[in-house]
């Protein structure tokens, strides 16, 4: 979504099972003169779920900021919808976390500066301060957070703080290694995406390309998922593997596993940044 | 699609793109009570085209076989659309064309009784006798059409007179080893799928194996796609595609490109079968 | 490996790690005027293990059936090998397991008959009376060994029994649902091939599909592993995947499924009947 | 390949196929007291030809630099074989030609300083200045050689002269959008590699993930070869490719195609570097 694409509306939905729901969104989006550019629905049929994206041009469109609540909160109302509205200009601030690893920042970095991501990075937060350079290199704010033996709920209260402080929309965990607290995550569901460097549910916790090496796995993966309070448990948004062979050996299995992360943590950073996902039941929806 | 699944309509929609088209979609459905069970577009930009297919349950809605187009036909009019609607009970009678090889007959067929494939195979035809046995084992009825020197028009015109006679709806040229005539695809545009054992449009033409090794690629495809005129020209519909090395001798080649086949073939039919595809501009939509 | 292929003998060893090993078996075929065809070994550096296939013609060597132990035994034995030799005049013979799922027998059996697996299927063993026409339609035995309430043992015992009488190489279950006794696969180390329709180790046990469904992955896979006593956790010889998304329903996910397990337990089969596979510290090594 | 490995020297051997090559080979390292850590090899029975890769250990092996010729010569000609050695301890000297893209070489760059790539980075040439600080930022020395309209030579000219001061082994064209003269290639078979966006043969030439997109493909790729004065039409080395939509715009395309370019390139390079390729034929031999 390069900046210069026109303003859109991201309306995302979900509601009880019903008839006529596309319908409606449509119908509204029309009847206040929106140009939908793309809409798409899923049903979830063992819960009785509806899952709606509705993106539409705010150009010549009456629907704005300040009434939209107003003027679409009674039909979300009747249909009991739970919804949210995303404006395309609002280009949401991400906090990276990283630790000593600096493929996946990088990455991030690099796909920032070649426009693949709308976003404005507000911080580079680490436990080390291995990859500062790298954060400030790229012009970007670097924050040193080490955690001092006993004291990582103070560490946590200190990143939380610059969460605040510069305002950030969600947390990307690239390769940071330390578990959050659910104190700390109380508040960011669905707005912390970690890369999980194995095919969960397999592997899950450390080390996963000894524990795949050691299983004789022909397969290795990488999972991105948003973070909730179980470790490596959260809704999972995007997954890549790649073929290994008795061949490799571990350092192989992380060299090849780098790519992938990499890859992976890109594709779920991107549909959250375009407000793709919806997360219900443990799992997501990711709307192409 | 088993045969349990309830009746329903699929709308496919091509027209000039234009404002408030899902919205009018959706809300006839509605407004007919039929329940929409999926519903996807597509806007082509660069061509200015807009393409839709709405699928939307039978039961309790208003719409018929008999009604439909009066009470459809003067919306699309008014929007500039080219439609057609499919109901899912009226099963699609398929020829399916082979030659010598076995793989891609074994397949389909075994796919139609697994209830993968809703459709009614109401013709095995052949310019060769070898596949006789498969077809009548599964109970269907084989044509051996063999092809003299020469008359390859008569041939082409008995095929013709067992589509005709067999009421077929589609064919599937499954490693149907002969290029038909234009005079012969007259009328059956869309109609006619084939399989190629290459990555298209890469190794068009004989041989694609012996092709591909001399060249000394790295990956091997198919590519199943609508027959026009022109030779492995026409819209792709699916392609798959594995990786080989320099180990791989043409007979490899030919052996795992079997697979590949086996399953390119089935998702196009698969797809064909479900109405999922438009064909604009030489190009395809195929609606997930 | 088509049964045309020149008569060839394939050594496989496994044995500490040394210098010379390599020049030591490719001399001794050299020595003996066999034309070495393909050789391949790995080091397990971490368990200090070596392992090598040597592939040789037998027309023009001095080595046979009759002498190998002999004369190649004294060299093993001052190396401190493990071996085997396999000559691939001797076609396997496999016993094939099922239960009611058509897929994976067909598969195979289509295989087979296009001359794709070089190995005489001596007979399929089922605990359901189904696929007795499949089996029986292409030529090969059948035996229905049902197993009633209790007496699991008893019917352990008649399928040893027709696996010697029909002088088994190797089983290969083929979505054979029962989970075998220890006492069953004593003697069967590496002889029994399962394909388990998930990513190994995520999701084993029983109904991995509905497990992978409710998880929300968004890829799945199947695995072909050998047998041993502990459920799903035998050497893996072969794995692939493929993506799916919220949109798949448990029944998308077993079909698509289907596909993955025919492609995968046909690899491991393949590889094991061309001697490919030799299986360590719970994991394999598989020569290409 | 980590600096830290021990030292090994690597045999490539190509010759007429002809019996006891390997034990040749496998029986002169173990003489000289070198320990074969990798060994592969591959006969091309289409051509009679034989290839091989030999790897062993330097230490406590009396072959040296200085002795090697003259110790292997006389029995590399007795079996007619064309052969090189290469001492991993004489790190390459690359070379890496840029326009404007920098996603390839950015990612050069990465993994260089993550120790996947056991090279000297001796220059950075582009004919655009626009890469200069993404070089330099690096460490690395970056030389701006623009083209005068019509004095491509010159600038060919000058490119040479900075590939022989600075004593490059090889050149990676990454994203040089150039046609280099054979005069240029004269002296460099083999020692440049590109990387093409497409798969090739299909879409060579310019703009190829337009021609894709015109094409309506389903799946699109990359490709890694040596330049010859043909074209795109070199031995390849790699390819990968990724799956598409109708929904995938030219952007979209070109977006997807950068991380294949990355992904494709970097595996080339590293191959070319660890000395696994052999060319012949126009292909390939790429050793595992």
């Amino acid at each position: 979504m390069p900046p210069s694409a026109p303003p859109t509306a991201r309306l995302l939905i979900a509601c009880p099972d019903a008839r006529g729901i596309v319908a409606t969104v449509a119908g509204f989006v029309a009847e206040h003169r929106g140009n939908l550019l793309e809409s798409e629905q899923h049903t979830d049929t063992e819960h009785g779920e509806f899952f709606m994206r509705a993106e539409f041009e705010v150009a010549g469109c009456d629907l704005t900021r300040g009434n939209f609540a107003d003027v679409w909160g009674p039909v979300a109302e009747r249909l009991g919808m739970n919804w949210r509205v995303y404006w395309s200009e609002d280009v949401k601030r991400v906090a990276i976390m990283v630790s000593k690893a600096a493929h996946c920042l990088h990455d991030l970095i690099w796909r920032w500066e070649a426009g693949e991501l709308n976003v404005e990075i507000a911080a580079v937060i680490s436990n080390h301060d291995t990859l500062r350079r790298a954060a400030e290199h790229a012009g970007l704010p670097f924050h040193h957070c080490p955690i001092e033996p006993g004291r990582k709920t103070l560490q946590e209260q200190q990143v939380r703080a610059i969460l605040n402080d510069a305002r950030c929309d969600f947390v990307v965990l690239a390769r940071y290694m330390q578990i959050l607290s659910p104190e700390f995550l109380a508040g960011y569901e669905q707005r912390v995406i970690n890369i999980h460097h194995s095919f969960l549910p397999a592997f899950a916790g450390g080390d996963p390309y000894r524990q795949a090496y050691d299983r004789g796995v022909k397969i290795i993966g990488a999972t991105s998922h948003y973070v909730t309070e179980v470790l490596d448990a959260g809704p999972i948004i995007a997954q890549e593997v790649v073929d290994v062979s008795h061949r490799h050996t571990v350092a192989d299995l992380r060299r090849k596993g780098r790519d992938l992360e990499r890859m992976v943590l890109a594709r779920a950073v991107r549909a959250h940044v375009e407000d793709r996902i919806l997360a219900s039941n443990g799992k997501t929806v990711v709307f192409s």
